[in-house]
């Protein structure tokens, strides 16, 4: 049993009451509050040594990437992180300085986003480190964004750029907050979800719940420099664009909207984040059906790269 | 360096900002809403097999356990618990029986408070079991009982029995949910705090910041039927009283009151909880020592047991 299908299950399992507004299944779990245009986001999230981050990462950047992580999923709600709490489970013989170092990184992303690291926990954890991060968030409820909303000819938009994270930006990404955070009071998504599993998988996420699919351009699709001088450098590395569509842990932001709001959009936005990329890479389709145009004609995507359209 | 004093070190370099009432250092964090009379509780806490559970622990208790411990931190602060996430940790060949029933035990301690299971992830964790939860609350603003509050003179009140919680209870126990939601509508303790540490050791967590210390009675701690057959058992195993003073994992709750309430307390108490025992077992010292009463004399009262009075 695989790690989705596992969830499936669980799921079943799970009670929920009165507070949830939603729960497994989008990025962040979304709580009522007392107030009712506020809702709570609530996420956790683990990074664990030799898995998510190797032996020799420097230990800022692993503290960075654990936090960064789950503000990940508040932007890709259109929320605001507001609280971290920090559990850590250690072999008995850790080093302080590391620790401190991963401390420092996940401080000075919080500090950023003035979000208050207000405790956690150390527990034992003998063969290596885990680093899970619980966040708390609020969102307007007028401003929530869900993965449910798009709708069949909605036009498909990603930020940044895609493929290769493993080089580096694994660690290093910024979360898409002040981004997300502007997109939902200016041109509010009517789905979104941030590139954790990769833009094929991610892109099923917005759509086949509710019996849709997407067409991409391939030559739309901004496909990083990483990925390209990977797949320069050794011929068994995938091609750039098989990796701007299959590899993880990009962090952008993936979202659908109306498409009459498109080209305003890339006008607006320029104006506003004139280094940040975005990009139109393809539109909603109305069957579960996921294609990539490009020059050699369409082909089918799937989870791991592309094949010939049957 | 320890565990504690990581955490010391650690406290400084985390982030505050004007959500936070409370942060490390109490039961749970405790967060503002936009209701001025109610707060959030956040509390996140770790189970990891071989640490806190063995290999060969019933998956439903190793799911009670790992949610329960969260509901006590939520007891113990005066909150009612609403909403958790799980994150488990799982070797690449898990079985699927055994995450179900952990999801089993911890979803039938949930119904029964009403908690909602929200989600949360599954990531690898390849050598062991890791199972981490985050528990949000709420409590009345009026209601929220610190660890801080304790005064001189006060009485100081254990629930239940202490001491042997190896032998069961640790993977069994009930966290006090209703018990302290009552005590705090009726009478609300000065300080309160779960004992997971041991007795000893959670008493000096109510008392020395402020500067004070405890006098315990003897014969007023209720031993566990479990300490007094293990101490029975084995010319090995720690003495009963010590074992009530030093066990951990016990999830009592552990408060102190105005002593003018005492007697009303206990009276009251037993009508309301007829099979749970209250014992008033020592009062609040001025001073920052630790003296246990007992038939043979004073001893001073260390985190590993007593020794005599100097």
């Amino acid at each position: 049993m695989n790690e989705l299908e596992l969830i499936e299950k669980i799921k079943t399992l799970l009670p929920s009451n009165e507070y949830v507004v939603a729960g497994a299944g989008d990025d962040c779990a979304v709580i009522k509050t007392d107030s009712p245009d506020l809702w709570l986001l609530f996420k956790t999230d683990a990074v664990v040594e030799g898995i998510h981050f190797t032996h020799d990462a420097p230990p800022e950047k692993v503290g960075h990437k654990a936090l960064g992580r789950c503000i990940s999923d508040i932007a890709a709600m259109g929320g605001k992180p507001t609280v971290a709490l920090v559990t850590i489970g250690l072999p008995s013989k850790f080093s302080f300085e590391f620790v401190q170092s991963v401390y420092s990184g996940m401080g000075n992303l919080a500090r950023k986003y003035n979000i208050a690291i207000a405790g956690g926990e150390t527990t034992t954890c003998p063969e290596r480190i885990i680093i899970s991060i619980s966040l708390l968030g609020t969102v307007e409820r007028e401003k929530c964004v869900f993965r449910t909303g798009a709708k069949a000819g909605d036009a498909i938009f990603v930020t940044g750029e895609l493929g290769g994270s493993i080089e580096g930006k694994h660690l290093e990404f910024e979360p898409r907050i002040n981004e997300a955070n502007w997109l939902v009071r200016n041109f509010k998504p009517s789905a979104m979800i941030d590139i954790s599993d990769g833009l094929a998988t991610d892109l099923r996420h917005i759509t086949t719940e509710q019996g849709l699919g997407a067409e991409l351009l391939a030559s739309a699709i901004p496909v990083s420099k990483a990925a390209k001088i990977r797949a320069h450098l050794s011929s068994t590395a995938k091609p750039a664009l098989t990796a701007a569509l299959t590899d993880g842990e990009d962090f952008e932001l993936l979202f659908t909207i109306s498409p009459s709001s498109a080209v305003k959009l890339l006008d607006e936005w320029k104006k506003q984040f004139p280094d940040i990329k975005l990009s139109c890479i393809g539109k909603v389709l109305p069957d579960k059906v996921f294609k990539i145009r490009t020059k050699n004609g369409i082909f089918d995507i799937t989870e791991h790269g592309y094949i010939h359209f049957q």
